[in-house]
C-alpha cells in the first residue's frame, strides 16, 4: 500500500524530489501539489469489513437519519450486516481491491502530471476514504507532514452525487478545521468530470475489446447494459445531479461507438425498503437474458459509475447478475477501468486544466450544496482557495 | 390549418409540385416522400378539449390499465377534467398552438428538403396526433388521396418514450393494417433525435437571449432550471429509454454553452396519486427562487422535452410557475423553439441523412419494444419498409 508519498514515490517522482532539494528547496516552503483521491472506499481486509460498514450507517450525509441516534443505529446495523458483507468480501478474493487500484491510478496521475504540468509540479498522490483506511484524517496529516502547501481534491466519482462527493467534502472541511486550523494547505476540488475523455474512450475500449469476444453475427445485436450505483428516490427528489451526469457519461460513450448496439442505462445496489431510481440492472439483466437468442443474444453489462473494481461489480454483478444466472453463457461485464492508461491520461489533462485555471470548484457545486440535504454541510467559500493565516 | 399538402404548400412548394406535373409525372405514380410529424397534439379550440382529454386517457399504451375498462373510464375521466381544462386553455389564448407550430415546423422541413435533399422531392409535410386533431386515421387517409409512396415517421419527442413515440408508432400501425392492408406506402422511422445539432443550437440560441434579459452583474449566476415532461415511476422502472435521452439533450446544450451557468434537470407536469419521476420542477422552482439572492439572483427556466409552445409551457410553466409565484421577478422562461430556422434547419438535414441512409428506424427502437408495455403493440418489422402487395 503506498498512500503516503513516501511510499508512492516512484523513481523519476524520487528524483523530482531530490531534485527540488539540491536547489535549496524546503518541501515545507515548496509548492508541492497534492493530488487526493476521494472514494467511498472498502475494506482491503475481510478484517476491516465491520468498521467499514459502521462508518458507512454512520454517515449522516449519506445516510439522513436523525444524528443523535445515527451512531447507536450504525452500530447494530454494522454488526447485523458484518457476517453477510464478509463472506462476499470473502468471495472476491479476501477483500476490496479499490485502495490498490486508488493507490496505482493516483500515483500515475502524479507522474504523468509531473512530465505536463511542470510548473505545478511536483505532484504528490494521496487517497481519502470516506469509510474506509485511509479515511480523510489519516491522510490530512500525512499531508501536513509532507508540507503540502496546495491539494486538488479530486472525487473518483465522475458524477456528482451529493451522497458521495459531497459527503467527501463535507468531510474534508470537517478536517480542515480539526487538523489545519492555520489552513496551510489550499485547496481547491474537481467535483465532477462525467464527460471527461480519458473516461469516454477507457469505456469505450473496454467495451468494444467486451463486445469482441461475442460471436461476429451476433456482436452488433448484443444489448450494451449500463449500470449505475442508484440513488434513493429521496434523493434524486431534491435534484440530486447523479442521474442527468451518469446519463451525460452515457450518451457520451454511445456516440463514440456510434450507436452500432441498443443500450439501456439501469441501476444497481439498491438497499432497503424505501423506493429507489430505477430500472433496476438485475431486473433488466434477468428479463433480458432469459428472452430468445433471435431477440437478445447476448448482454454485455458495464459499471458507468465506478472507475475500479469493487464489490459491487466482483459480487453483485460477476456473481450475483451473471454466476447465478440461467443463462450465464448470454452475459458479460466490460473490464473495470483499473489500471487503463487512457484514464489515467484523461484525469491527469484534466489536473493540469483544472490547476492552469485557478478554478476553485464547478458553477454547479454551490447549486448542489443548495439542494444537498446535510446537518454538518462544509462551506464552501471558507473550504476553497486561499485562507492560509500566514500566508508567507 | 395547413396539415394537408394542399393547404401547406407553399409558394416554392407550389413550383415543386407544378414543375414536377409539367415534366408529366403522375402524383399517384411519384416518388413523393411524406415527413410526418407525430406528436401527441392538443385542442386547437377549447371545444375540443373533451375529446382530447378522452383520447388520452383511453390510450392504453400511456395508461396501462384494464382494457376492457378503459373506454368507460376514460369518458368519466375526460368529463370530471374537461371544465378545469377548457379554462386553462382559455386562459392561454382559446386553445393549443401546437397544431399551428407543428404544421409550420412540418412544412418548413419539407421546403429545406426538397433544396438538400432534391433526390427523394418532392416532400409533403403532414402532422399526425395521438389525441387530437388531426389524428392519425384522418392524416394517413390524406396520405393515400394525395398519392405518398414512401413516408418517414418523424417523432416530435426528441427523445423516445414508449408512452409517447411508442403510443404514436403503435397507432400508426393499427392504421396501416386499417387503411392501407395492401401496402401502398414505404414506411421508416426517426423515433428520437436528443442530440440533433439544429435542435442543441435553438437551445442555446434561445437560451442565451433569455439570460440577456437578467441583469449583467447576474447573469452567469442565474440557474437555468430544465424541465421536462415527467413519468410515472413504473415507467421508468421498465427501462424506459426518455430520462437518460432527456438528460442527454441537456448536456450537450450545457456543453455548448460551456457550463457558464449553474444547471439543474428537473421534471413537470405529475398527475395523479403515484410516485413520478423528480425532482418536480415546481418544487425546485420553489425553493429556490425563495432563496436570498444573493445565492440565486434568478432562475431561466427551460422546457426541453418540447418543441413548441403547448399548455405544460403557456400554463404549467408560465402561469402556474412564474405568473403566481411570490418571486415573479426573479424567473424567466427561455422562449420555445416554435420558429427556429436552427431547429427547422437540423430536422431537415436529418430526414436527408435517414433517407440517404436506408435506415428503417434506430438501433434502440427494437429494444425499447421488448421493454416496453403494450396490450397492442406495433410490428416493427412488418410496419416498416417496403411491404408493398403491388410492387410496381
Amino acid at each position: 500500500m503506498f498512500s503516503s508519498i513516501k511510499a508512492a514515490r516512484t523513481p523519476s517522482n524520487t528524483n523530482v524530489l531530490r531534485r527540488c532539494f539540491s536547489q535549496g528547496y524546503q518541501l515545507k516552503k515548496s509548492q508541492a501539489t497534492g493530488v487526493v483521491f476521494m472514494n467511498m472506499g472498502g475494506p482491503s481486509t475481510v478484517e476491516e469489513t465491520h468498521d467499514f460498514l459502521y462508518q458507512l450507517f454512520a454517515d449522516n450525509d449519506l445516510i439522513p437519519i436523525n444524528k443523535r441516534f445515527q451512531p447507536l443505529i450504525a452500530k447494530y446495523i454494522a454488526k447485523f450486516r458484518t457476517p453477510k458483507i464478509e463472506q462476499q468480501y470473502k468471495e472476491i478474493g479476501g477483500g476490496s481491491p479499490i485502495r490498490k487500484w486508488s493507490e496505482y491510478q493516483s500515483s500515475r496521475v502524479c507522474k504523468m502530471l509531473d512530465e505536463i504540468s511542470p510548473e505545478t509540479k511536483p505532484h504528490y498522490p494521496y487517497v481519502a476514504f470516506r469509510y474506509a483506511k485511509p479515511l480523510t484524517d489519516e491522510t490530512y496529516q500525512k499531508m501536513l507532514d509532507d508540507g503540502i502547501t496546495r491539494a486538488v481534491a479530486l472525487t473518483q466519482y465522475q458524477q456528482f452525487s451529493y451522497s458521495t462527493t459531497g459527503s467527501s467534502i463535507n468531510e474534508l472541511w470537517r478536517q480542515v478545521k480539526k487538523l489545519d486550523p492555520n489552513r496551510s494547505i489550499v485547496w481547491s476540488t474537481i467535483d465532477r468530470w462525467p464527460s471527461n475523455k480519458g473516461l469516454v474512450d477507457a469505456f469505450v475500449t473496454n467495451i468494444t475489446k467486451k463486445l469482441s469476444e461475442f460471436p461476429e453475427n451476433i456482436r452488433d445485436k448484443v444489448v450494451i447494459l449500463f449500470s449505475s450505483h442508484s440513488l434513493p428516490m429521496d434523493v434524486v427528489n431534491t435534484g440530486d445531479a447523479y442521474p442527468a451526469e451518469v446519463a451525460a457519461t452515457v450518451y457520451q460513450i454511445m456516440t463514440k461507438l456510434k450507436f452500432k448496439n441498443p443500450y439501456r442505462l439501469t441501476w444497481q445496489s439498491q438497499v432497503g425498503p424505501k423506493p429507489w431510481l430505477g430500472a433496476q440492472t438485475l431486473a433488466i439483466s434477468k428479463f433480458l437474458s432469459g428472452m430468445d437468442s433471435s431477440k437478445i443474444p447476448g448482454i454485455c453489462l458495464v459499471p458507468v459509475s465506478f472507475t475500479s473494481d469493487h464489490i459491487e461489480t466482483l459480487h453483485e454483478v460477476d456473481i450475483g447478475m451473471i454466476e447465478e444466472s440461467e443463462y450465464k453463457d448470454k452475459l458479460k461485464r466490460c473490464n473495470s477501468l483499473n489500471e487503463s492508461e487512457l484514464l489515467t491520461k484523461g484525469l491527469a489533462e484534466m489536473v493540469r486544466d483544472h490547476l492552469k485555471s485557478g478554478e476553485l470548484y464547478s458553477k454547479q457545486l454551490p447549486l448542489d450544496y443548495i439542494l444537498g440535504k446535510s446537518s454538518d454541510p462544509a462551506d464552501l467559500e471558507q473550504l476553497f482557495g486561499d485562507h492560509r493565516k500566514d500566508k508567507n
